[in-house]
């Protein structure tokens, strides 16, 4: 069985669940007539890249200008940056933009400018709106902006507006009611912009993001395009939200039992913040949650009724308080698995997964030409 | 100048603070009588390994078998892995300590069986001691346990009792009285087992670890050895706690400006969890502090008198609320430093780093051969 081969902290990716997530979300914005152009930073995988091609996934989004040179190879219809574009790598979207098609995002004059004085080959681009998330983007009632940013833009034909980009990222750490709330918002402020631009840019389309979103409403009237990340393998903030279910996790980290402690109901695992980051889920009972742990089996992983959870780590140490059942079925030596709190920043630290038949799957930050940055 | 040599986040080593940082130490050990073996899971750099050599350093500890193999062709008189032996991994000990002298942490009876079992070549063990940390180790008063660990350990002349380990790392959150207290603790548990097995064991020393410790006592009787990590580095953490000033830090997060927000006194930085980790310190004024700004200048960086930091981080994105003479005097496409708040964390999240010359510097995450665990 796949886990006698694990000796150390290892990423388990299991690729049913995986493409389950994808086929769900591609029927989903097939039945709302959306175009689903995933965002690649939860993975950042050539493999799980490939399983795309299965669901009529012909665009990708990536966060920065060395992801995307990383799944260039793949030669996608287009790669969009979906992050304020970072005027010190013009040179890179150069050389990038020769053989690949691209689209940024903008947010300000400057870069618009400095794109529009040095752009060699077509990129397209996005300008990103905030309706409320407050993290990056024009306010959306900042026509002036918007407006000297597409001015801005139209002195270089290279430059090729596409339309308007939000990421309402504060669905994050919302209720379901806050999740409609802003979704609505995500919504107006697309649609509105739709309405006022359409006649100039016949073309132009509006995009969203977000997985909770994406996972949980049905109404997606103004929005043409859907970019989420997190679905593909979801974790456990996205189960507490409501956006999944815990049985929809794609990924557990296979960690090593390292010491027992049954009087305190304490179990000692290899896996620290440099294996599963250090984000953290606050329980109801206001403890900390690093992690919950899933009993690895022939076929995958299964859920345990009753919940074991890190409650706390280190650097490498993670400390699982244990229910009963567990510790009493469990030896030194053992490997448990670990549900992530937050997926994209555990694949991110792992650097590689390894599928339940016990094959390497890449990652960007495993890739020797892609990890000095 | 190096910074215009930074086209995406780039983390920044200041070889002269590191060597000072190593030399402070390594003079404060010989002053007091200690041997000190640093721990190299915060800087897990072949680079910085050879600058430890001018400070009279001979033995080093890790954290994990890997890292142990990263560091071995290096020679060392000893590489001690300072966590609880992982049972899953003895045949890579057998396979290292072929050739290499090791050491490990015991805490409890099964891998001591195991190693008496299956160990090939000889290997020193330390047993770990909990002296109120709660983490890991044996309970200081268990001497039951403790001694079934060494009758057990007994029947593999391979298996070597070097002597008694404790890690007390709930400084790291402490104020300096009770770091005294803990301190205290810490001397007065290994004295005492000190005492206790000297007869039967003449050769037993006494080791303890955390940087705060080290950094701001000035009795270490009854310890003969150190073994801090963190302070190579120093962080936020270690100068909230008074283990440094702000002027040790040696590495920074040279991060580009995308965006600029003046009505909000926020700069938008390339410079996210990925590359920080999402360690925070809770401030005063109870804001959530991500990493604080240094300017980037030809000789390295300075520290601004008034702070500006990194209020909230994501994957990619980084928001730091800016000081109103920061904020007006830099522009988009312009790179910040920051200050991490766990320099060990973000040297793991960037897996290399570039010297104030713009070479470059390994970290076993970045190495190809390593990349995969």
């Amino acid at each position: 069985m796949y886990s006698f081969s694990v000796t150390s902290p290892t990423l388990l990716i299991n690729e049913d669940i995986c493409r389950q997530n994808l086929r769900k979300m591609s029927e989903k914005a097939k039945k709302h007539g959306l175009e689903l152009i995933p965002h690649f930073k939860t993975h950042q995988s050539l493999k799980v890249g490939e399983w795309c091609r299965s669901y009529n996934i012909q665009e990708i989004t990536v966060s920065s200008i060395d992801m995307a040179s990383y799944f260039a190879p793949q030669n996608w219809q287009n790669i969009h940056i979906a992050f304020p574009f970072n005027p010190r790598e013009v040179q890179r979207l150069n050389e990038l933009s020769e053989k690949h098609s691209l689209s940024v995002q903008l947010v300000n004059e400057e870069v618009t400018a400095l794109l529009a004085e040095k752009l060699k080959y077509k990129v397209g681009f996005f300008i990103e709106i905030d309706a409320g998330y407050g993290r990056t983007g024009v306010e959306v009632s900042d026509f002036g902006l918007i407006e000297k940013i597409m001015r801005m833009a139209k002195t270089n034909p290279n430059l090729q507006f596409k339309g308007f980009y939000i990421h309402a990222g504060h669905t994050y750490h919302a209720t379901l009611n806050e999740i409609e709330e802003i979704h609505q918002q995500t919504k107006a402020a697309l649609h509105m912009l739709k309405d006022k631009y359409f006649t100039e840019f016949p073309g132009l389309v509006t995009r969203s993001g977000d997985t909770p979103s994406c996972s949980l409403m049905d109404d997606f009237e103004g929005i043409d395009q859907i970019g989420p990340g997190n679905f593909v393998f979801y974790d456990l903030t996205q189960a507490s939200i409501g956006s999944c279910e815990k049985e929809d996790i794609a990924v557990a980290l296979a960690a090593p039992i390292v010491d027992i402690k049954k009087s305190k109901g304490e179990i000692l695992l290899h896996a620290g913040g440099v294996h599963l980051s250090k984000d953290v889920l606050t329980q109801a009972n206001g403890k900390k949650n690093f992690g919950e742990v899933v009993l690895l089996t022939k076929s995958g992983w299964s859920i345990p009724s009753k919940t074991s959870y890190l409650k706390s780590i280190s650097q490498e140490h993670g400390i699982v308080q244990a229910d009963a059942t567990l510790i009493n079925n469990v030896k030194i030596g053992d490997v448990l698995g670990v549900l992530p709190i937050h997926s994209c920043m555990t694949a991110d630290c792992m650097g590689s997964y390894m599928t339940l038949s016990g094959e390497l799957v890449d990652h960007l930050k495993g890739n020797p030409n892609h990890s000095y940055k």
